[in-house]
């Protein structure tokens, strides 16, 4: 096979070793190489923004999950959004804008697979990675579907100023839900109580944060939507209301352990309140992603919805920049911006 | 105050102490006091057989809970049966069957709250206090109402052989389930396989559950109806199936603890799946008991459900024979009947 070459050269980072813990330098390999023109059925994209997500600790683990692992040598999987420079697919035209499992590279080969094209004319670019995104989609459907708010009721969302929990407390807002994040620094509670709106945050590095959720949720909590899991699942365990709903997103406390996963000791508040825990993954939605999009891009235009990007220049950072989702040093959606 | 006596002489069993761990003989006041005729309003039931329950041991702790702790000083709260012999009270009348939670005692003085009557022409009358009883309502509604199993559908049960568990297998095998069990030694397995009708039953005893699962459950678990907890549900909770449910009853395993519950490690499971855990309580039911009391029984009457009870004579033997419970020795619903 010989295939036709761009000219242009490709910058890509492959996962070289399954991480134990978190994900170390050694654990990828940065290549350079060629690009190839796209073949039959096929487009490239020149990649522009990066999603980093805590999803992907996850994909690099070997065993069964929700989605097959990446591969030692594939490169790292990851949601990022680019333009088409080049295509073959008779349902991308150069200059469109698309969306999906690009990588994290600089250069897509795609077959259109998994790909959407998206209308830069609603909202900036990066949104579309954050709020109009998969993160968006998430903490939408997840509120919505499996939460299922009402006015009135009391709804927590942890890891509150990321990516998915801006939705989750936002969308809950405009529902007539009290809200009440649980984030990490006092800058980030800022945000989401004078930015977003939320009724109350809670600062986890300040200390237990039950007597913070026992203040700002006197009745309890109606809806918990839980990105973090550990101490953080515990302590809202312990304050659920009758009939209360948990949304199982995501466990970021947890990713890296290299011990056993920390199970919710207070679980048992399930049974005697008469509650649900339940897990979900976006993908279930994607039929149903463009009533999110309308909606979430509807009220970013009339103001009454903000979406916060933490946006890191330059493909290379990508290894260090990764870890800092890990650690809580992202300020909102984390995005690499391919320069 | 002078009561009019009747002239009987009142055993109970008083909690003298909260328990750490198992419920030790000094935890417990053994009394015996006259009997007082019933007041106004009031009726005089002499307990014929009482309910040993996991739920109790739940009872005697401080705290909130789904119902308030039985006090120090205060007769032992347990579901129990006897016939009226004094009334008082409009809709009782001497000779009535009645069940409720008239407590670890000989002679239970009651207003009428929360008593019903019974039809001992239904069935024999201790499974009025497992099939017809708590357990079944338990086993009934948690399992149709939240474990929605379909036909087809594997179901998977702990403390199969026990009151709940033996609701739960032969409802499921009725809706045309294949229904897995979980018990403690093979006389316990051979029964719910042989004598229930389960498609099989893992001994836990012998060892690790996982490969009975994995083989009894090769596409995985739909339903599980969980009344364990600790290392049975994490090896249940690795073998779950897409949109899964788990049916949280109780968890034995846990209840004597002396060190902080094992919460279950595996819930990310929950996830990966998109399935669900949610807690029940079997008074949430009370106003649908008549639709399983007129299901199960006609059952029975037909031949196709069976109930097992283990009877031990003598309220005397409360307190040890309450720890059978907490061991697994007992084989079926765990009844005192009172000579």
């Amino acid at each position: 096979m010989s295939a036709v070459m761009t000219g242009f050269t490709n910058t890509s980072f492959k996962l070289a070793a399954r991480p134990f813990g978190l994900p170390k330098d050694s654990d990828w390999l940065r290549e350079q190489t060629p690009v190839p023109a796209p073949g039959d059925g096929e487009l490239l994209v020149k990649v522009r923004y990066i999603s980093l997500d805590p999803a992907m600790r996850g994909w690099m683990n070997e065993g069964k999950s929700y989605i097959r692992p990446v591969a030692i040598g594939e490169v790292m999987r990851a949601g990022a959004l680019g333009e088409v420079i080049a295509s073959n697919h008779p349902d991308f035209a150069v200059g469109d804008i698309v969306e999906g499992m690009l990588g994290v590279q600089k250069y897509a080969i795609s077959n259109g697979r998994g790909l959407s094209r998206i209308d830069p004319t609603l909202a900036p670019l990066p949104s579309f990675l954050n709020a109009l995104g998969m993160p968006g989609m998430t903490g939408y459907f997840g509120l919505l579907d499996v939460g299922q708010p009402k006015a009135g009721e009391t709804v927590v969302v942890s890891a509150a100023a990321g990516a998915v929990g801006q939705v989750v407390g936002q969308t809950a807002k405009i529902l007539g839900c009290k809200v009440v994040g649980i984030a990490g620094g006092q800058d980030k509670c800022d945000f989401v109580v004078n930015e977003l709106g939320f009724d109350a945050c809670i600062d986890y590095k300040r200390g237990p944060i039950f007597p913070g959720l026992a203040k700002h949720c006197p009745e309890g909590i109606d809806v918990y939507f839980d990105n973090v899991g550990g101490d953080i699942l515990d302590a809202v365990m312990a304050r659920l209301r009758l009939h209360a709903r948990i949304v199982l997103c995501g466990a970021i406390s947890q990713y890296n352990n290299t011990t056993p996963i920390q199970g919710p000791k207070n679980y048992l508040s399930l049974l005697v309140n008469r509650a649900r825990m339940q897990g979900i993954v976006v993908f279930d939605w994607a039929d149903r992603y463009p009533e999110a999009v309308t909606a979430i891009s509807g009220w970013m235009r009339e103001g009454r919805y903000k979406s916060r990007e933490d946006i890191v220049p330059g493909l290379d950072a990508f290894p260090e920049t990764l870890l800092k989702l890990f650690r809580g040093e992202n300020f909102g959606k984390l995005i690499i911006e391919v320069t």
